[in-house]
């Protein structure tokens, strides 16, 4: 026995690169245009004098600002360092059963993270082959669980599932909590808040990170259907760190979400070059799916993704690529400003005409 | 079965009160001046602008800071939001044997919640009845352990154990690692940061809340004796939350590194004003242990400690009382400003006299 035995062995997450310098950086899903104007202002101003003592344990003024934002009892709001953070702690205090909890094969790659670092059983369904969701597979009388995750629009696929497919889940899974991830709702149609009043097992988590253009400040929350959900997470909170959430993120925050103009015009400029570029990725012979979020999901008829993911990055784009099943032949591009944008176009006719040449 | 029954039970650790208003706050230990001049200075210029990216997940900039003021390469640093978080991914990452963990029965009230919350067996060991560790209950031959953590100097005693002791602890211990929390050190006479060199199996936390004046920043660290406990820490650490310190905090820590004059200026004064304010204490009756911290561990020779606690909240000034085995008739109270603690002492001089008299 050595204290190296006792060391805990663990397949971390791995996060997109985050290179430096001059590079168009459109693989980790950031926002092309800075936060509210009044995020600025109120980081100016702010004194640092305070900072000796303690920020607020309960984040109350950053609770009360999302909560009134969405119409609903501050009781009903966490916050928390990012909605990783969010998710981890909801994964912790309200996935203890002895069941697996489901989400789809595809989807965001820190839930089976998650689930191993607090050992909780899972268990992975399969999307269909258009990447949409078999909701029967995930109704409780055809797999018995103890919780469901689903990332809504999903990523990396950037499908969104309608009301009907996300309230059946809901409603089909009375004895279990069921997460609806939505880190990109802002781009997409509708959001699973409107189910809040009639499911108490439902827990909906947002971010700063994508439409509020704030990835650098961490701020994610969750809204649940039941007081119950938000103690529990509470609980867990305060039995890992009391004060996660500094003073002048609280305030920026708070900041934000008193923006709105900015906000919805940012959401409006990113959804547009969306649009166009991929139309024009159409035209190069790429198919994407129909994207309800701030970044594509693209295949070419014939290039492999691998190749054009590398041949990008040569030249100082960086997009995502993943080398697992079923997606391997699949890239994310972030939606950036019209300007990056086009010079990726240029970029990927380049990159198709030297390979017809070839 | 519903889905309350998956949801976790646990006893979440209890922070001091963090009332507003106007008051005189020494329940938690925070520092009555505010951070270096520098960290203003970088906070009112810091553009808001670069937050839509996402900070670097590995903290370098800080990390390199607080490396190169201690002398020890980046590979052995380890930085998180607060120590809380170091000491919960600590226990998480390197707690994972089945023999018990050891710790002291009176100290940091956050070591059986994390242990709690990770299911880590362990063993608390009774300090002497002057509040001093009993070295030889602590040593491998003697208790069988899977990890020892102690605050050193401990909290809420205040009192600090000699190199000996720990270097003894820690020599003893071959197989397990060893944690020495120093959230107070800066206020003391040593640092186990001198056994590093030596011992592997050492792990030593810091943070930024008490000497730096930055509890309201979150900022923690941790040096190891050897790369792999880090290593083990980051693994742990990117499974749960890839980016937890964001752009402005990171910014502000390397600042509040950068001056080091204003730091060790006020520690000097709160060294003196704890010297000045412990005497006058001992004046009025009151017993007070060594202290090498930023507050002082206190009781009266005839009135209750509970009166007292309660006596001065009635007045606004807040100290901390616990109604706990063997400190049931202590106080826990912060060193403030010299006026701060004039008013204190003032009050208590009062409230010795009604009692005397009634």
């Amino acid at each position: 026995m050595s204290w190296k035995d006792n060391i805990r062995k663990i397949t971390p997450y791995v996060a997109g690169e985050q290179p430096q310098g001059n590079v168009i950086k459109l693989n980790t899903n950031e926002n092309p245009y800075p936060p509210a104007p009044k995020v600025q202002e109120v980081s100016r101003n702010f004194s640092t004098d305070i900072l000796n003592k303690y920020p607020d344990p309960n984040v109350t003024d950053l609770n009360r600002a999302i909560a009134r934002y969405h119409g609903v009892s501050e009781k009903r709001v966490f916050s928390g360092v990012g909605s990783d953070d969010v998710l981890s702690i909801a994964f912790q205090a309200l996935f203890c059963g002895k069941k697996p909890i489901l989400f789809p094969d595809i989807t965001y790659s820190f839930y089976p993270v998650w689930a191993d670092l607090y050992r909780i059983p899972y268990q992975t369904i399969p999307l269909l082959e258009d990447f949409t969701i078999p909701k029967e597979s995930f109704f409780a009388s055809h797999t018995p669980n103890g919780g469901i995750v689903i990332a809504n629009p999903n990523a990396p696929t950037a499908i969104e599932a309608g009301a009907d497919v996300i309230e059946d889940i809901v409603k089909q899974n009375p004895d279990s909590i069921v997460i609806i991830d939505e880190a990109y709702i802002d781009f997409g149609d509708w959001s699973a808040l409107s189910l809040l009043d009639r499911y108490e097992n439902l827990l909906v988590v947002r971010t700063f990170s994508k439409s509020r253009s704030m990835a650098g400040i961490r701020i994610g929350y969750a809204i649940a259907g039941s007081d119950q959900i938000i103690s529990a997470m509470n609980d867990v909170k305060e039995s890992t760190n009391s004060y996660t959430m500094n003073h002048i993120t609280i305030a920026l925050g708070v900041a934000s979400i008193q923006e709105q103009d900015y906000f919805q015009e940012c959401i409006q400029k990113v959804i547009q070059t969306r649009e166009w570029f991929c139309k024009e990725l159409q035209k190069l012979n790429f198919v994407c799916t129909q994207s309800k979020t701030n970044f594509l999901f693209v295949s070419h008829k014939t290039i492999p993704a691998k190749v054009i993911f590398e041949r990008l990055r040569d030249q100082k784009i960086y997009v995502r690529f993943w080398d697992k099943p079923r997606i391997q032949n699949h890239l994310r591009i972030t939606i950036g400003t019209d300007e990056q944008m086009h010079i990726v176009l240029d970029r990927l006719k380049e990159l198709i005409q030297l390979d017809h040449m070839a």
